[in-house]
């Protein structure tokens, strides 16, 4: 049985875990903690940084996956060298975790972007500012929904960066302000052998930084496009496992990336509910270098909606009842995690004919759990 | 969170833990020993025939529900008079246990059923098959996929469980043989405050008395008076949690009940990848007491196919890269058991428009699995 290793005890781990036991692969977690997410898959509790603590765990399985990127690429490139797989490998990974390096990269395939600069001293910066008036100065490493990112129209905005900046590795990003329509992901996967497969890209929008909806497929948008820039990235990135792009739409209909991410990503919960092959099937299957599963969807819509936390105290399971008996048809997904405010606690997934009907179900469900 | 402990450690608490997690239940396994199907969710080693081992589990979850029909209905009873929920209760269960109870109860209930009588000796017997010629004979406690039933047109046919018939309860059950055009199940779930839920009546065929192959809905049968009957079973019994009832379609078109089983049943897995709601999590919902979800079917058509054990070598994986290859459409379960002939391994299941189409597509992945 191929034993599948995933570092990170999040909520992708412990949506990878039913996949696994579909797939019969074995599933082992690494985390940090014990009563994470992926609990019941949890084996092993560690840190992450901890090259040694990693290999241990390495050599308990056959593949080493993530469920997130923080995992210092010197530290896989070790484990690689060791004749460890690892999927993706940090030769892909490290575009996910540095997004300087990511801009870097893609502009040399001539992939469509924002503009943008590395940026490394206040000087640098208000010569971009000249330029663009408004600029989206983003650490390079580390940040997630919203975090590490600022809006920025005077460089004292981030003066506090610039004083750490060796810290931060050295540079900053420089992105201009993308006026869209949209934003856009397409989510796709790519195995070992080099097969590639895409679901249509979705339409996502954000709510304070935080994935808030998702619809599937975008509406109104031409798939081709935007799956071939995903492909161009999957590619010549050597991605193995899911790849999520993010772009923009903007008015003119051009589409420009935004960020990657190189594992299941928000933006393809609805897959769980919604497609033939989930997304966390199918990093599966691509990590553990099996043939990729079909994309189609089962309806002709289908809509995700994040359940955040509203405070300490509710972790929506007293609510489940009521939310449950209003709206049979919603599927529900529960992270199993102590509620803060803003957290990500779960989400659902509706699907049907008729988009508009089910948007309404969605958020009446949502506005049960408290969570709208 | 709600801890559902499962009795049994078979492929149905398998199927069981990818629901508990999405549903964000805790969920524990009994189980008769490591590396059972369910060992992912296994905390528990033990003897369900042990009081004390059940009493011990029992106090460390909220609710007790099975994997299969096996724990002694004394101890149940023992448990519920202690203050532990038990779903299904053994008010209900011992009518799955034991199918001479259940042919005493439905009788009352006036459930149309095929001929049957009590037999405690040869003599009856014998007044049974001049009546009837040809008798099913089953030992009332014990059997499944076929173990336990023999068709009897002498009596020393089933000599040896008469000499040994105060160890099988000290009588036998005779059943008439019914000339059947097919077998169809209607699976149902009914919650603890009542609410009764049923997916469309399926069509099983079976291959050497274990279910073969799973139609979904059955072709050209009116769903009402099927539904109808089991939910005339389930309320009258007092089921909770999932319960299937087996009938045969008559020449005459009448539906005849042949079995009962109060749990996720084979002839229901073609939901876990073709419902709104699949039989495991409908189960979890029930026994838990939450409301029950939407049974609809996400396609025209659903059809499943039981993989058996070809050998004690093959369990299929090294045969899945091919079938995956060429069916990605085609969802695949995997037991992850040790291979044995005949053995339930896993299964598979494919939806679409085209009945005729994914019949083919199907028994083709089956074939590629060394399976049919």
């Amino acid at each position: 049985m191929i034993r599948i290793g995933v570092i990170g005890g999040g909520q992708l781990a412990r949506m990878m875990t039913p996949a696994a036991l579909e797939l019969g692969l074995e599933i082992r977690v690494f985390a940090e903690s014990h009563g994470q997410s992926a609990g019941l898959a949890t084996t092993t509790i560690g840190d992450y940084k901890q090259l040694e603590q990693l290999r241990e765990f390495a050599e308990s399985v056959d593949v080493l996956t993530f469920d997130h990127e923080h995992v210092p690429i010197s530290h896989l490139e070790q484990l690689v060298k060791q004749g460890h797989r690892v999927h993706p490998g940090p030769h892909a990974l490290q575009f996910a975790q540095n997004k300087l390096l990511m801009r870097q990269r893609l502009s040399k395939l001539n992939l469509p972007m924002p503009k943008w600069a590395e940026i490394r001293n206040p000087e640098q910066l208000q010569h971009f500012l000249d330029e663009h008036s408004v600029a989206i100065v983003k650490t390079p490493i580390g940040g997630y929904d919203g975090k590490g990112v600022r809006v920025v129209s005077e460089i004292s905005q981030v003066s506090d960066w610039f004083d750490r900046i060796e810290n931060l590795g050295g540079s900053l990003l420089a992105e201009e302000k993308v006026n869209f329509v949209r934003e856009i992901a397409v989510l796709s996967a790519r195995n070992e052998s080099g097969d590639f497969s895409a679901w249509k890209p979705v339409q996502t929008t954000q709510r304070n930084s935080v994935c808030h909806e998702v619809v599937s497929p975008a509406p109104n948008l031409k798939p081709e496009d935007a799956i071939e820039i995903a492909r161009v990235v999957s590619e010549q990135l050597s991605c193995t496992g899911v790849l999520a792009v993010e772009m923009f739409e903007t008015f003119d209909g051009k589409l420009l990336i935004n960020e990657l991410a190189m594992r299941p990503h928000n933006s393809g919960h609805f897959s769980l509910d919604a497609s033939i092959t989930s997304q966390f099937e199918q990093h599966l299957r691509a990590v553990a270098d099996l043939p990729l599963g079909d994309s189609a969807q089962l309806a002709p819509w289908a809509v995700m909606l994040n359940l955040l936390g509203t405070d300490s105290e509710s972790d929506f399971r007293n609510l489940y009842s009521v939310a449950m008996r209003a709206h049979p048809d919603v599927k529900f997904h529960s992270y199993a995690k102590l509620p803060r405010p803003g957290r990500k606690m779960g989400h659902l997934t509706v699907i049907g004919d008729d988009l508009e009907q089910i948007q309404r179900d969605g958020h009446s469900a949502a506005k049960l759990l408290g969570s709208e």
